[in-house]
């Protein structure tokens, strides 16, 4: 009996919370026998896109690699987890048509002002200060998900929380066995 | 337990056998029960590196993303076939270096006088013409391995041959169960 894999594409600004939650998912769906990659977008882009900048076009080739990289790896039975801001709801559904294995869009929906404060990166101040262009949420858009499979608001959940509202949904579906 | 992915690194010129090797033993190893993933020059030049020419640096960018890819899905259990020129020793053995599954180099070796009368691409004519610029053997350097796992003639061995002996060196390492 070979694994089932699956792409968790986690979506949301920078700050959101995405790749915190994907750190705390991963070894929870490794102890469940899950074979598991996640797929940062800066080592993504140190890896696969050197070169590529933030425009929209190489924002979108980015993602399009991230999620063939994504692909590859979950049709082979892998989970993969992505924590890229992706912005562009275009680009994130080509990649769902495309994907073959069960797609899981997961936004996490944190206001822009949480996200922005919370800062980790120094990011938003550099945006602020024009220092950096194209930057989601203050001077590029995010265009939120219609139809995810889960949202979560870490504003008003712990990121234990979500994690368990993530798995108990995993679960339903029968993926994680 | 989890299945042991590796790599199995085809290198060769453009004709040489590269990919007619890496279609005829994929479906051996499925049958062996082993997820496989054939990366192909081609199919990643157009998912991961649009754009790239085929200047040396160009040509290096691109074979470390197929080594970053092989290495992602083999560190997860999967056998990644990969069938691209990678003329270049030393990045071979950097992605052999970095590789955290098993790596086995198979130098396809061809005459390149045979390669070329093959020229299932029509690229030396183009290349000889000089249509083409870096091309592999014709206007560029192969730089063949010096301690390849695997050795295989094309010339004097017929495919099939050749993929009987390397499932013999797989089972023998205890890569195939």
């Amino acid at each position: 009996m070979q694994e089932q894999g699956f792409i968790l594409w986690f979506t949301g600004y920078s700050g959101a919370g995405k790749s915190t939650l994907a750190n705390a998912i991963a070894p929870k769906l490794r102890a469940l026998g899950k074979r598991t990659e996640i797929l940062d977008g800066d080592e993504v882009r140190e890896n696969l896109s050197k070169g590529l900048g933030f425009s929209k076009e190489d924002r979108d080739t980015n993602i399009r690699r991230i999620g063939f990289v994504a692909n590859l790896l979950a049709r082979n039975g892998v989970v993969s987890v992505t924590a890229a801001i992706s912005p562009y709801r275009q680009i994130r559904d080509e990649i769902r048509s495309k994907s073959q294995a069960p797609f899981i869009e997961i936004f996490v929906d944190t206001p822009l002002e949480l996200a922005e404060s919370r800062d980790p990166k120094g990011l938003y101040k550099k945006a602020r200060a024009g220092q950096i262009q194209h930057f989601t949420g203050v001077s590029d858009p995010y265009e939120p998900p219609q139809k995810p499979e889960i949202t979560v608001r870490t504003a008003d959940e712990g990121i234990d929380a979500c994690v368990t509202r993530i798995l108990a949904y995993l679960r339903s579906r029968g993926l994680t066995g």
